[in-house]
C-alpha cells in the first residue's frame, strides 16, 4: 500500500441525503503502531462502491470504557457503525461481553457456531481450548454472521432503526464477512445513492501542473455535479471521477466521455485505468504485441525487474536483466565499453544507453531497459549531484535516452527512477508498431 | 505494510502516571480508502518509545466542523495532541486556517519559511505557485517547525498547558518533522517516565512457535516488571523488551541481561537489534570482513538486489547480479548447465547451487546468493507446488542449498524468499570465519 497522503481533497458537489456510516477499530496493537489498520481503508472502499461514506475512522484501546464512549459518540452522529477487532479469544478482547451488556442481553450458546469452530479444529489439526468453546457463546439478540474463515463470529445488532456490526479484526476474516453478509445486509437496510467511479493513471507530471493544464476541464466536470479527487503517489497521480446519484448505464457514458476529453489535454501522461500499474500494463501491451523485455539496473539494484515479476505470468514476456552495480559488471554482463565509462563516467547518456542496447543484444529481447544514476546520500557532484539518473530504451528503432534530476532521499530516488524508467519503457513499446 | 494481526499484546505492568496522547488524522482520502493511514503506527511506535502511549486516533474528513469537533473532544481527555494532514497548498486543506481560527489568531507571513519553499521550487526546477507562497503563511501564535522535505510547516500551539501540534501528511515530511524537532519537544515537555527498550530482530521462526521456546523466560521477564511485544512482519518477528521507570542505565544493563539470555534459547533465529534490516547487517558484515558479494535472483526478480541496494554505501561491497528469469538466461549468464535444468527443473536444488556458483564465480565475488522457485498463482505440480522455493548460497567454503515450502499468494512467496535468502547468506558470511 502507498504511503502517500494526497495534497487536493475529493470535492464534493452538491448532493442528495448520503448514508454516513462509521468506523471502530479495537486494539491496542494498532495504538502502539504494532499493527498498521488496513481493514478501514478496504471497509471505506467497499462501503464508498455501495453508496455508503465513511465519516470517521476511530481507533480505541481494548477496555471496555473505551468501547462504550466511542460506540455511544458515533451513534450520536450516525445510524450505521462498523467496528472491528476484539473478538478474539483470550480475556483481552472484549468486545463482545461490552456489546452484550450494551444492548442489554445475555451470551448463549449458538450449536451452529460451536460445530463450526470444532470443524475449524479438526481441520487444521490444532488442539481446540475452552476459550475457543466460549466463542460460540454470543449475544442472544443479535444476527450472528458465520466466520467460515476463523473462530470468531460476527454479530449484527439493530436497535431503534440504528445498526451496529461487529467483526473480528482479521483482515481476511472481516473481509469474508463483509463479502459474504454484511455489503448484501447493509445495502438491503440502507440503499444508499449510485455511485460510478472511472480512475486515470499518469506518471511524470506533478499535481499541480496537472491540476493547471487540466482546469477549465475540472471546472466544467464540477459544474456537472461530478467530483474529482488527485491521488498522488511517488511518480504517480491517480485521477478519480466520481458521479452521484445517476444510473450506473448512463453514468457510465458520461465518466467516458469525460475522460475521452481529459486524454485530449493530458494523455502523453497517462497509461492507465482503473488501478492498472505501470507493470501491468507494460505487461499487457508486450503480450498483445508478442515481444518480450529485458532490464539492466545499476542504481534501482533489481527493483524494476521485481516490480515486473510481480505480475503474474511475467516470465511470459520478461527474460531477466542484470544488476550491473559496479564497473565490471557493465564491462563483462552488459558490453559497456570501459572507455565509454572512464571518459564519460558510469553516470552518462552513453552509459545508460550502452547497458540498454548490451542487455537487449545478449538476451536477444525485443525491448532492453537501462538505468543509472546516484541515488545518494554520497556520490554527487557539482555536475552530477545526488538524483542525476540517466535512462535508457533499446529497441530495434534504435535507443533512446533521458535525464532525471530527482531531489529526494535515497529511497525515493531509487522509487522515482522506477516509475519514470516503467513509463519511458511503456510509451516506447506502445509506439513501436510506427517502426 | 503487513496485514498482521497480532493476537498477542504487551503486557503492561503495574505502572506510575503515563502520558497518553491522540493522533487525529485529517483527509478524505483516508475515510475513503484511498490511503492507508501508515503515520498512526509510525507515530505510535515513536511516542511509546519516549514514554507517551496513544489512547486513541481518530480519522476525519477534511471539513472545518470536523476538525474542531474532534479537536476538542480530544482536547477533553488529553493535554497532548498529534494532527497529521490537511497542509496542503489547495483550497480543500483546511486544518492550518481552522487551527488559527480555534486559536484565535491570525495568519502572518513568516520570511524565512517563504525563502525556503522558493529555494524548494527553485532545487527542484519546478515552478512556484501562488498558492504555494500561502503556505508561508502561520498562524501567528504558534511555533513554526521548519520543513526541510517539503512546502507546508509544521505548527505546535500551547494554550492552557495543552499542545497541539499539526503535520503534513506526507509520510517522509511529517517523520522528518518528528525527527529533526517535535519528538524533542514533547519529551522537553512531558517528561514521561523514563523509558527504555531494547529491540531484537528473528527470521524464520513463527511468533508462536518463538513464544513456545521463550516462555520461562518470558514470564520470568514479566515478573520482573518488565514487558515485551512481539511485532511480526512477513517472515521477520521483532521482539521489543520494555523497562519503564528504571534508570537508563541501570535499565539498559538489566535488558543487556535479558537479551544475553534470550541469545542463548532463540540466538539461531537472531540477526540484529534496533530495527536493523537484514541488509543492513550483511553490509556491516562484509565491510568487517572486506568481502563481496552477488545475486542471482529468478523467482524474487530482483528485490533481494534492491533491498541490498537500499542500503546506502552498498556499492562497497555488492557488484551486481543477474535476474535469470528465462531458462537460457540462467544458462548463458549464470553458466547454469542446460541438462540440469532439462533433467532436474529450474526449481531444484541443483540449479539453485549452479546458479550460487555461477553468478560467484562470474563476478569474482565472495559470496553468492540465488533463488529459484515457484512464485504463483500458477506453476504449480503436485511434487513442487506454488511456494516451493530453493535458496543457494556459494562461498569459497562451498555452496549450501535450503528448500522452502511458503505457502501464500504471490508477492507473500517472494517477500518471504527474500528474508530467508538474506538470513541465509548473513548466516553464511557470520560464519565464514570458521572456514
Amino acid at each position: 500500500m502507498s504511503e502517500t497522503v494526497s495534497l487536493r481533497k475529493e470535492s464534493h458537489p452538491s448532493k442528495n441525503a448520503i448514508m454516513v456510516a462509521e468506523i471502530i477499530t479495537v486494539g491496542d496493537e494498532i495504538l502502539i503502531g504494532q499493527t498498521v489498520d488496513t481493514n478501514s481503508a478496504w471497509l471505506g472502499q467497499n462501503l464508498n462502491a455501495i453508496g455508503v461514506e465513511i465519516g470517521r475512522i476511530t481507533s480505541i484501546r481494548d477496555t471496555e470504557e473505551a468501547i462504550v464512549s466511542s460506540l455511544e459518540e458515533a451513534l450520536d452522529r450516525t445510524s450505521l457503525v462498523l467496528m472491528t477487532g476484539g473478538l478474539g479469544p483470550t480475556k483481552d478482547d472484549l468486545t463482545k461481553q461490552t456489546l452484550a451488556r450494551y444492548f442489554q442481553t445475555e451470551l448463549v450458546l449458538h450449536p451452529q457456531v460451536l460445530s463450526m469452530i470444532e470443524g475449524y479444529f479438526a481441520s487444521t489439526g490444532r488442539q481446540m481450548l475452552e476459550v475457543n468453546r466460549k466463542q460460540a457463546e454470543l449475544p442472544a439478540n443479535c444476527r450472528v454472521i458465520l466466520n467460515r474463515r476463523g473462530t470468531a463470529s460476527g454479530m449484527w445488532f439493530e436497535h431503534d432503526g440504528k445498526v451496529v456490526v461487529s467483526m473480528p479484526g482479521v483482515p481476511h476474516e472481516m473481509k469474508g464477512l463483509m463479502e459474504d453478509e454484511i455489503l448484501g445486509l447493509i445495502k438491503e437496510k440502507f440503499s444508499g445513492q449510485t455511485i460510478t467511479h472511472r480512475t486515470v493513471m499518469t506518471q511524470g507530471i506533478g499535481e499541480s501542473y496537472l491540476a493547471e493544464i487540466i482546469t477549465d476541464w475540472e471546472n466544467q466536470l464540477r459544474s456537472e455535479g461530478l467530483s474529482l479527487a488527485y491521488l498522488p503517489s511517488p511518480g504517480i497521480v491517480k485521477l478519480r471521477i466520481t458521479a452521484k446519484g445517476i444510473p450506473n448505464e448512463k453514468a457510465t457514458e458520461i465518466l467516458n466521455s469525460k475522460v475521452e476529453d481529459l486524454l485530449k489535454l493530458a494523455g502523453e501522461y497517462v497509461y492507465g485505468f482503473d488501478d492498472q500499474t505501470l507493470s501491468q500494463v507494460i505487461g499487457e501491451a508486450l503480450r498483445v504485441k508478442k515481444k518480450t523485455m529485458c532490464t539492466a539496473e545499476s542504481c534501482t539494484g533489481g527493483i524494476i525487474g521485481a516490480s515486473i515479476v510481480s505480475v503474474a505470468g511475467s516470465s511470459d514476456y520478461y527474460n531477466g536483466g542484470v544488476v550491473a552495480y559496479s564497473y565490471d559488471m557493465k564491462a563483462d554482463f552488459l558490453d559497456v565499453n570501459r572507455s565509454t565509462i572512464a571518459l564519460l563516467g558510469a553516470v552518462s547518456k552513453e552509459t545508460a544507453e550502452e547497458m540498454a542496447i548490451g542487455i537487449r543484444v545478449k538476451t536477444r529481447s525485443d525491448f532492453g531497459l537501462a538505468t543509472t544514476g546516484i541515488a545518494g546520500p554520497s556520490g554527487g557532484t557539482p555536475d552530477k549531484p545526488v538524483g542525476s539518473v540517466w535512462v535508457a530504451v533499446s529497441s530495434a528503432k534504435g535507443v533512446k535516452s533521458k535525464l532525471f534530476r530527482f531531489k529526494q532521499n535515497r529511497a525515493r530516488n531509487i522509487e522515482l527512477t522506477m516509475q519514470s524508467a516503467l513509463f519511458m519503457l511503456f510509451r516506447e513499446i506502445i509506439e513501436s508498431d510506427l517502426g
